[in-house]
């Protein structure tokens, strides 16, 4: 029996980590001995997040990414089930569960991040195969194995091609990281989210010209959209209209890990509810900015927003 | 029943805790960005790592501490069991697990730690008022909540009294970080290990000068050890002769995180098997300067000092 279109899940691909975040009041000194003023485990993750914030604003989801079995994962389950998430997806893998070291520095505000090595074996093809895509109406990759990625995205497009157009998935990616093979990526969603360090790294120094410089890269009727920190956001619509939303900071900064993450994941959730581009750009940048004004994603619960 | 003397098993009173090794080939900046070349879980915690190093070199032993429920328990549980610590003394905390973040600079040998905040429940009177003294030889305790260190070791001094000669529970403690409450621990152990930092704090430059002008502060009869990093270490016999070995420096020093532990296990191993204090002061330098050329403890079985 096929699901109704609003039982139907966003899925949403990519990495799940752990953060480990240490606050100091002062970064330390290389070949030092300090103490931090407080450390928390958060699982981290570009559509990991997401994951957590689509939740949060009452979008059912699923998680698809791999998983290192170790002490790891089960805090990284639990806190996946925490906010109900679906991980029926997740891809049990061999290697080291990657962590990132997060130094925050509660004097000067500045973030210090410590990536490990990314030795994760990444979903390809073959896992993404086993996937009942009748169970989805949108899927979000975060750009990272492209390659593999764009055959994923291959078999979607198939899949809308054999559907009536009110069953077909949408899809959208997330160009973060200004690596050259993530570029293909461009053409090959409905829904394109580039980051503010992309568009530099392209030679984009505002928004306005990152999305009209980047917009010939996308493929006819899709859309663009391109945060820009506490400038807000701006989006190219289908026809090339161009959108633009202030950013609504908080009082106090407090955390922006993850800020861009929540972003992606507000405006995802008002456009795959039909809801206008403007609107969702908007409610994007409500929650993302809300969301910097407290530690984690738990309050955006509270922030009258949903 | 009695245990006989060589059953009995040598207890470390301490801290366990994770250490997460972040190995990279350059320090981050601050507010940076980076990936390391590698990392690393390690359990860590001086007692901790001294119970590792007692078990590989065939002295039985138990681990008294703190360990806080969660993600880090498991893996700090099956790395005690797969050193044959026995953990039947760990008392479980509800507190976060004490996370060390150490970064290891590949470039310049540095090491930098940040180490979590300390709202560990240490061990009280009241939870080794439960242990069973006549299954120990040995006690050693990391100094760290030293007023309630001194009541402890009150309990075993009052046991010693009561018991044949031979079956008198040794007490040793390390002094290791310049807190003035920690130096109440100078007078109550029968060996005292006493960091070079310490001896520094305390205006001694040299070895020699330490273990002149902190003898005094010992019990009569009691042992001062004191080690020097590349220097090797020294000691004050009960008689007050003073002793000395050289350093053994491995080939090239890969890993010097938890040298001085070692150096403490493999000294408290041959004394309490009875053997001079030059040999056990000897054999304390050769395992620690052969640590120090592999990572982790595991290749101390294989370093042919055993």
């Amino acid at each position: 029996m096929a699901l109704q279109e609003e039982q139907k899940k966003i899925l949403c691909v990519g990495l799940v980590c752990l953060d480990i975040i240490s606050v100091v009041d002062k970064f330390p000194q290389e070949d030092s001995d300090s103490r931090c003023l407080s450390q928390r485990w958060q699982r981290g993750g570009n559509a990991s997040n997401s994951c957590t914030v689509l939740s949060l604003l009452g979008s059912p989801c699923a998680f698809m990414g791999s998983l290192c079995a170790g002490p790891v994962a089960s805090f990284i389950l639990e806190d996946f089930q925490r906010f109900q998430v679906d991980v029926s997806l997740l891809r049990k893998c061999g290697c080291g569960a990657p962590t990132s070291l997060v130094i925050s520095n509660n004097g000067t505000g500045s973030r210090t991040i410590l990536h490990s090595n990314s030795n994760i074996a990444e979903v390809t093809l073959d896992d993404f195969n086993a996937v009942d895509l009748s169970a989805f109406k949108w899927i979000h990759w975060e750009g990272r194995n492209a390659d593999e990625q764009v055959k994923m995205i291959t078999r979607v497009e198939r899949y809308n091609q054999t559907v009536a157009p009110e069953r077909m998935i949408v899809v959208s990616v997330e160009i973060e990281k200004p690596r050259e093979k993530l570029y293909q990526l461009f053409d090959r969603a409905d829904v394109v989210f580039v980051s503010k360090d992309v568009a530099r790294h392209l030679g984009f120094q505002t928004p306005t010209c990152a999305l009209r410089g980047l917009r010939p890269r996308l493929r006819p009727g899709a859309v663009l959209i391109c945060a820009w920190a506490e400038k807000g956001a701006d989006a190219a619509d289908a026809d090339g209209t161009l959108l633009h939303s202030d950013a609504f900071p908080p009082e106090r900064v407090l955390d922006t890990l993850g800020a861009g993450d929540t972003f992606n994941a507000a405006v995802i959730h008002k456009l795959a509810r039909g809801r206008p581009l403007q609107e969702a750009l908007t409610f994007g940048c409500r929650v993302a900015g809300a969301k910097c004004g407290f530690h984690g994603y738990d309050d955006i619960a509270h922030t009258g927003l949903i």
